[in-house]
């Protein structure tokens, strides 16, 4: 038996206890089955999405910690099911490294199996998962960390931006720091000397560690919405914001006769964005092309709902802001 | 617009001409749609793998062609999505690489959509993608391919190993070569000193360079398997012969009261094999515990369905042979 099957031996029952009843069959086989219950649904659409976490790979290395980092992944995954109007129900991941650590591989996959099933709203079962060795490809000690999730959506609730119109106010949930974006910029400007030892300082302004600070998890936002409009009723269009910022992520499903217009007076921006802006000379406006600067998930709803989505989502615990509306006019997205 | 934005617009529309009907929305958005058409399943089954080609990158960076791993890429999930019982659907895939070239990353995706496209029992759609640029943790010019796939089964079809008897007939179809599996080995045996120049080298007894034999695309079996049976049926089992070899890979269908004899003299083991075991004086014992040694993919069917499989297998272009088969008894592949 390999290390990597005896690993996968290890945290088998745990693996299986993400599983729904809707998954057949035993780990092992050439692939993972799935009875998806579409009786529900009146067209059901199953929802595809595929991300990584970037070079956060490398602070949960120069850290050791390694508990986060599956976490992270899936909840970007599943952020990204959510604002496409489905609801997470598969993942499958894949790792590849320089040299097979158990603890490390174990460490990550118990974070993936944790964030599966946390997302309460709809059962997550980890199907399946890849593990590779590339001590060509890789560099000493590093590795990467990529996840595959499906959604199911009713055709009907589908948000691609279609329903986005002038006057729709745009509700901005804080993130918890950087999520999984811009730690190749960080790597660069925080890093420059010293790489471990400028990661223990703790910084007065961040409240914690720099470690800490980055090794924040990526927030998941799909029980709170979730559990505030199942079917997504009264949402006119939702983003995620990842690599590209407010605007890069929110122009993607914005209409063409829309513009929006975020008021950046609206919410604070948090203290890891201007140490991060400071210490690498990077103009905000530049910050804003990579990082989310706050916000993890936008919101675009019709003005008459903006009152029932702020106060549901401070409710459920969300930090939560109006930081601008769509208005008519050429198809762009200003910041101010 | 970033270097990686302007690349996917550049096949945006290869992209989409893998789409079929079931495809919904435009690319670009959080995550692929998909409409299952399920109408003609009575048990639906969704079946998802997730693989990568493994350092077979490496022999791609070396020879700087990039035309056939991503051909190499949708093969080895559309052969373990087959192998269940199941009809591949959509497919996604994941780039990470130190630095993002967009030729490289063009002929990789091209790959990806011609190999999609060849599927012709059924029709894969392209649906989503990721690419990551990581330069702290990949080498110097080097990547990472990972693909992610989705097939649909009938329940009563699916091909987990339990219809697997004594007396079977296992069949063996003829590999391309290594397809993407024992790259690691290759490289630490044939690379030992100056690599380039090692891989241009003409071998007699490969008619062709070493290069090209590397090289040499996974072969898919979708086709040929699925147009000789719709629905699978007469298949007992069916293994992918991945890494682990002929026994590491049959083992995971084999149920407990069945033993595989797999006889060693029933067919020719090409020769790169010979050439690898030779150059690094590995054992044929172990050479079988990670090359496919010239078996691609395994048949387990009923004695009396051996000739009409061997028949039309090999009019469709198949190398097939009958290398060995269940007898009862303790759970284990004996190779002799």
């Amino acid at each position: 038996m390999t290390k990597i099957n005896r690993a996968l031996k290890d945290i088998e029952k745990l693996i299986k206890s993400t599983h729904s009843p809707q998954v057949l069959g035993d780990i092992g086989l050439f692939g993972g089955f799935y009875i998806p219950n579409l009786s529900r649904y009146k067209e059901p659409v199953l929802v595809f999405s595929t991300d990584g976490v970037g070079q956060k790979t490398v602070i949960a290395n120069l850290t050791n910690k390694f508990g986060t980092i599956g976490q992270d992944l899936v909840n970007h995954c599943a952020n990204d099911i959510l604002v496409c109007g489905a609801k997470p129900v598969v993942f499958l991941d894949y790792f590849a490294c320089d040299n097979f650590q158990s603890r490390i591989f174990k460490e990550i996959i118990k974070g993936i199996i944790s964030a599966c099933k946390k997302i309460q709203v709809s059962r997550v079962s980890l199907i399946g998962g890849e593990t590779a060795v590339m001590p060509k490809a890789y560099k000493k000690n590093q590795f990467d960390l990529v996840g595959f999730m499906m959604g199911i959506a009713e055709r009907s609730q589908i948000i691609d931006g279609s329903k986005i119109k002038p006057g729709d106010k745009i509700l901005g949930l804080a993130s918890s720091g950087l999520h999984t974006n811009g730690y190749t910029v960080v790597l660069k400007t925080l890093f420059k000397r010293s790489q471990k030892s400028s990661l223990k300082r703790y910084f007065k302004e961040l409240g914690c560690s720099l470690a800490s600070e980055l090794l924040k998890i990526h927030r998941c936002y799909v029980n709170q919405i979730l559990n505030i409009v199942d079917d997504f009723s009264g949402i006119s269009g939702m983003a995620h914001i990842t690599g590209g910022g407010i605007a890069g992520n929110l122009i993607r499903i914005l209409p063409t006769n829309c513009q929006v217009r975020i008021r950046l007076s609206c919410w604070e921006i948090p203290s890891i964005f201007k140490l991060i802006s400071e210490k690498g000379k990077i103009s905000q406006k530049e910050m804003f092309k990579t990082f989310n600067m706050g916000i993890g998930l936008i919101l675009v709803v019709p003005a008459d709902k903006e009152r029932f989505f702020t106060k549901e989502l401070t409710l459920a615990g969300e930090k939560v802001w109006t930081i601008g509306e769509i208005r008519q006019g050429k198809r762009k997205v200003v910041i101010r």
